[in-house]
């Protein structure tokens, strides 16, 4: 087996023979000389292939952009040229001098998007209709790699808390949160329903395991066609025992943010550069009441929203907008929503019940997570399923966790695909999901 | 907010006071003196009510098992008992005389399970059924802290390796793998279908990352009532480019299970000590060619299996005692299977084209990976798929990624939940997801 080296090891091997692998990203012959930029997934790096070496000529007669390929030769110091750009991610001032080439994977066709530029300005549809492709290209290749570390960052910080990693099912023998956004499935001779959320498994396994996060799909047979929803994302979840109020849990969340971006901001700057994003501020966000939200939004936006009902998007982005201006933060919390907007098992305000302590967090303008405080009182759970006009023998096996003596407890529902999209500016949410899912996208 | 002190730094706090949050496990009156043990996350200790704190006395009075509660007392160091067996997880030499305490959580029901019991000797099915409370039990709870420990393993394990985190649809427009076994849901106006794997989005994302894992659901419409299948669960998915043959791959799970196995051995013990189980020996693991095995099975144990068939269930279990035997390895490979018995997209060898660059990993005599190289070559992948009758169209897609460059690849997929089942020796793989699913289970 050849030993392999990595572009990005390349700088250190200077005068070393080595074996690189990749894809050609660039091809110019200047008179007899042919060079190549060749690309592996720690960098890019240049080879020179010299009219010396007849077989080597011979054999990049053919190669063109995005042809797979194995390289040997001789690592060389580089002169810097004037006046270029520097590439990113590339290994500075080394280059390849070929001594043997090798095309291990042919592309077959023309290219139908060319991924050398460094910004295709593509529609949405085309973008996803070539997805597999696009990825090779170096700024839609940054989105999933910094999504990789998004998803490490909430690992650490979940762990780091005590919370215990569940899986949980996705296929469920009733539609949980109620409401009509479920997919039906044919589950041998009867019906099932896709999850359009864990919480009811995750309130589960919290009332033995304290706290729990898990990371897994979420299925909402969402029929709109906006920037910010899908039919499936990754959702990460989080639910913890032993609370005393919706504060601890918005503390938690805020803690696994700043937590989250950080790391972030450590792993990805190349990626984050190639956008102009910066993670956001590592400062307090601030919590603002729903009914002061709308009061803000109607004296300093000249925006209405009746009393009652939930703020919409508008409202959430020009709050966002405030938070920012006021507070120097990217993040909000709306806090104290109405309890008839919110789901069943969020724990109405003792004394005033029509207000829940439940939150949503706002990150640029967005909403990225939905939590609260939940009904952990069995008696109390039961009678708001009836006074919701709801049928309690439904949610047996829900209520059943409550009555094995549960603790106050709560959590969240944070949308991973969102995070993503504000950090980078995304126009929308498909752009942040490998291969996303809508009304009428099932492929690729 | 009171600072809460987790039972495992009761240790380090001996005449102080604090305040403890959990569950009741145990209750015992001594005369007026009223023990009871305390569970938390992070451990157990005994609580101590003496008949001085009146008001004590009278809160605990209703309390049995299994409820929450906060408590406040003095951390006071504790006679060893004599003959008594140390109790895993509790710290050693503590108990907290009380001076208050409160119920948060009242169980409403008499419990139907007894879960203060070292082992619950419950049938499957009713183990099951009480999942929800059967959790708080030792043993129970110690099979998912090994798994979230498991998870923890394999993203470190791949990540360490270049491998990218990646998210795939589990929507599909068509049913990936072929069979039978899928689950066809009401997309909104047609018909869309549960992934059986991530397969083709993971090569997919390799053509552009080189190296990719996930973790994921995987739906498969399983009739069967085995103790190794279920309809859902989680699979621990890689693939990885630029490999000179299948080995590459074998090689690289084969450092991913020490790796993940050495994690569980240093992060679980506890938990392995409950079950008496140890973690596999770091020792090489053999490969036999399923032909070799076949000879194997035929010589040494008196089983024959028809040439050109797949191997069953009973031969993975006698060739993993063959493995330990002769290598001392709790784990066997099994390469080189019949071409016909594999998906269509394995490779077949050069020379032997009814051979399959392919294999599958045992461990302790149940199947836990399957792997292959895969082809790459966009003609070759045609030509196979119209040998097995089917029509390219349908994989006009996956078809798709070949055209652009990929190059020589494998991988596997490995299914979580069986990994701690052969780890502890659990009769069934339900034991090891939290909540099971299989024709006939939906609940809860």
């Amino acid at each position: 087996m050849t030993e392999r080296t990595l572009i990005r090891e390349t700088v250190g091997k200077v005068g070393e023979l080595v074996h690189l692998s990749g894809w050609i990203s660039i091809r110019r012959d200047h008179g007899k000389l042919v060079f190549f930029e060749l690309r592996d997934r720690t960098g890019r790096v240049q080879l020179v292939v010299t009219p010396e070496k007849g077989d080597v000529i011979e054999a990049a007669k053919g190669i063109r952009p995005e042809y797979a390929v194995t390289v040997t030769g001789l690592v060389k110091e580089r002169p810097a040229k004037k006046g270029s750009e520097p590439v990113p991610m590339s290994p500075d001032g080394v280059e390849i001098e070929v001594t043997a080439l090798a095309v291990v994977g042919k592309p077959s066709e023309d290219l139908p998007i060319d991924v050398s530029q460094s910004d295709m300005h593509l529609q949405l549809e085309t973008l996803l209709n070539h997805r597999t492709l696009a990825l090779r290209q170096e700024k839609v290749a940054a989105i999933f790699r910094i999504y990789s570390e998004m998803l490490r960052a909430y690992d650490e910080a979940m762990r780091a808390e005590g919370f215990l990693e569940i899986k949980t099912p996705k296929i469920l023998g009733a539609s949980t949160e109620g409401g009509a956004n479920f997919f039906r499935i044919k589950y041998f001779d009867r019906d099932a329903y896709l999850a359009q959320s864990p919480q009811f498994y995750k309130q589960a396994a919290m009332s033995a395991y304290e706290r729990v996060f898990e990371v897994g799909s979420v299925f909402r047979a969402e029929p709109s066609y906006t920037t910010r929803h899908v039919t499936e994302y990754t959702g990460l979840d989080a639910e913890m025992g032993f609370i005393e109020n919706v504060e601890e849990v918005m503390a938690m969340l805020e803690k696994t943010m700043h937590r989250m971006f950080r790391h972030i901001g450590e792993h990805c700057q190349a990626e984050l550069m190639l956008f102009g994003a910066t993670v956001p501020a590592d400062v307090p966000i601030p919590r603002i009441p729903l009914a002061d939200a709308f009061a803000i939004l109607k004296e300093k936006y000249g925006k209405e929203i009746p009393d009652g009902e939930d703020i919409d998007s508008e409202g959430e982005r020009l709050i966002g907008e405030y938070a920012k201006e006021q507070y120097g933060s990217d993040f909000v919390f709306l806090t104290q929503y109405p309890t008839a907007v919110r789901a069943f098992y969020s724990l109405p305000n003792a004394e005033n019940p029509k207000i829940s302590e439940s939150y949503d967090l706002v990150f640029r303008g967005l909403e990225i997570a939905s939590g609260a405080q939940r009904i952990h009182d069995p008696e109390l759970l039961i009678r708001v399923i009836r006074e919701r006009g709801l049928d309690p023998d439904t949610f047996k096996d829900y209520i059943e966790i409550f009555k094995y003596g549960a603790p106050p407890h709560g959590g969240w529902g944070l949308g991973s695909e969102r995070i993503v999209q504000k950090l980078l500016g995304l126009a929308s949410i498909k752009e942040a999901i490998l291969y996303p899912r809508d009304v009428k996208r099932l492929t690729p």
